[in-house]
């Protein structure tokens, strides 16, 4: 059982966490424009999961990514991010289909982002996968790979032996119709998953796409009706509603200065996930994924170099 | 039966030509590195067949574009940029997949470029596409849309409607293994198409790709014995070796700056078919083919301004 004051019971393994999923290009214009109209694009290191990986690492805990790349430039390029993070990339694939690939056109309205899904629905269980996660405390993944075939079924294997080894399971469901082939249930495969993990972090706009409209308070009890055990459910700045289906409780951000908000969310699980594995409560976990995430929006990028734990603890007084 | 001191006996329809196929973004660095060094991309219209549709009529005759594009912003763009030559787009299908997309990133060594692609392969035969075939007097197409399922299928009744309405039928055998599917019989596929074609214009490196290496004089047997009527195999800054199955000729180019060499090939095709449009004989048409070429050389891009081909013809005295 998780508890909002209890710390979290983590095996002894030699790996913190592993984050299994998306490892792509963010493609990004340079301007904010109108109808595509910016010709000029930079490309950078994303992936919800990696870039979580990548933040971990920098607040001090030890993490692995199992992510598909190409065989070409791109996938060269992320291995490389990897490797100047000193993230050891033995559960890097390298296979025969494009890196995938964001696209985003910045824009005043709201940017739709554009789908170049190759590689990384090609992530295969292998050995090596499973060794690492059976030397893992904490397996991260969000609704990319559960989205397509084949790498769904490497996900389910990956929940049963996360499962049976006791790790800490966590979910981003952020479901959105977009990454799913036409005519699957989406909605309803996400709602399967529930069931099988620990901790599930949806952002309001997630509960609502997958539930519909309704009070905070009806979203997370849907969640926890489904099979998860705390649920954080941000609500931008308004901060997060949270619950271990005994206490519920509203948290505030900490954030002072607001400069860019990609990678915002990325960086509360790394705050969040850094601090359970030094042995904070949930409560004081929660806190800590405020801060990270508070020095992140202080930051242009969906990664910043973020500061060891001890000095964000300092920092922002928790 | 094409003679090379012949005219080409085209049949009286609306349309000159129609080109079947790839309609895509390009997306270039903008500078020219090692290992993918480079952040910083250029969006650009693409697409070999797009891009002849584009000179053509520049050059003075009518064209129309059967393709598929995302119904996102990159499509949009697309179409925006056909609008703007005055090409109708009534046979550019919006499909819900990405706008397909190669990246390229320029290299000192030769740039491995990366394929997205999405919508292009979903192109459909439809009813406007047959009607636009029926209506047209030359059909165009490449080694792209056969190397995928289902626009393959798309092909295949593209080539029974042209040949049973008499269209002139040419194909541009740019075979390349990186654009077919693991496992898939690309080069017999391509051998099989050219018994259903009239004129294939392929490049050295093409035919090397499909026969290995061999004789230029070799090479052409073996397209015509394949059974295409008139073989233009192409030698870059050497010119070309034609022949019509009787007579066999070589060509020099016309290029006196050389600036930039992509779209080169469109370039030849777009003269060639221009002068066939407006009557002239093959041996003519070939020269305003490297006439159009040598044009195409001296400015930056695969789409340049080129003029009417009436101008072309007096400043290269054809």
């Amino acid at each position: 059982m998780l508890k909002l004051d209890g710390k979290i019971d983590l095996q002894n393994k030699s790996n913190d966490i592993i984050t299994v999923g998306e490892l792509l290009i963010d493609m990004i214009s340079t301007d904010y424009v109108e109808n595509f109209e910016c010709d000029t694009y930079r490309k950078f290191f994303g992936g919800s999961p990696a870039n979580i990986a990548m933040n971990v690492k920098k607040l001090g805990i030890s993490s692995l990514v199992a992510s598909a790349v190409g065989n070409d430039g791109l996938g060269k390029f992320l291995l490389e991010h990897l490797h100047g993070a000193n993230i050891n990339t033995r559960c890097v694939q390298e296979v025969d289909y494009a890196t995938s690939m964001v696209l985003v056109t910045k824009s005043k309205n709201s940017p739709i982002p554009i789908f170049y899904r190759e590689a990384d629905y090609h992530l295969a269980y292998t050995a090596e996968l499973e060794e690492a996660l059976i030397n893992s405390k904490i397996a991260h993944f969000s609704c990319w790979p559960i989205s397509r075939m084949p790498v769904r079924d490497t996900i389910e294997k990956v929940l049963k032996v996360a499962r049976e080894n006791n790790l800490l399971i966590c979910f981003d469901p952020n479901y959105h119709p977009m990454i799913w082939q036409k005519g699957e249930a989406g909605i309803e495969y996400v709602k399967s998953i529930i069931s099988k993990i620990d901790i599930v972090k949806p952002s309001e706009d997630d509960a609502e796409r997958l539930f519909g409209k309704d009070s905070h308070q009806n979203q997370i009890e849907k969640f926890l009706k489904l099979g998860a055990n705390l649920v954080i459910m941000t609500l931008g700045k308004d901060g997060a509603i949270v619950s271990d289906g005994t206490e519920t409780i509203t948290c505030n951000t900490l954030a002072t200065e607001v400069v860019d908000t990609t990678g915002a969310g990325d960086a509360f699980w790394s705050g969040f996930y850094a601090a359970v594995v030094k042995g904070y409560t949930i409560r004081e976990a929660l806190n800590f994924g405020f801060a990270v995430s508070a020095y992140k929006l202080k930051f242009t990028g969906a990664v910043v170099d973020l500061p060891k734990l001890e000095v964000i603890k300092e920092v922002y007084g928790i």
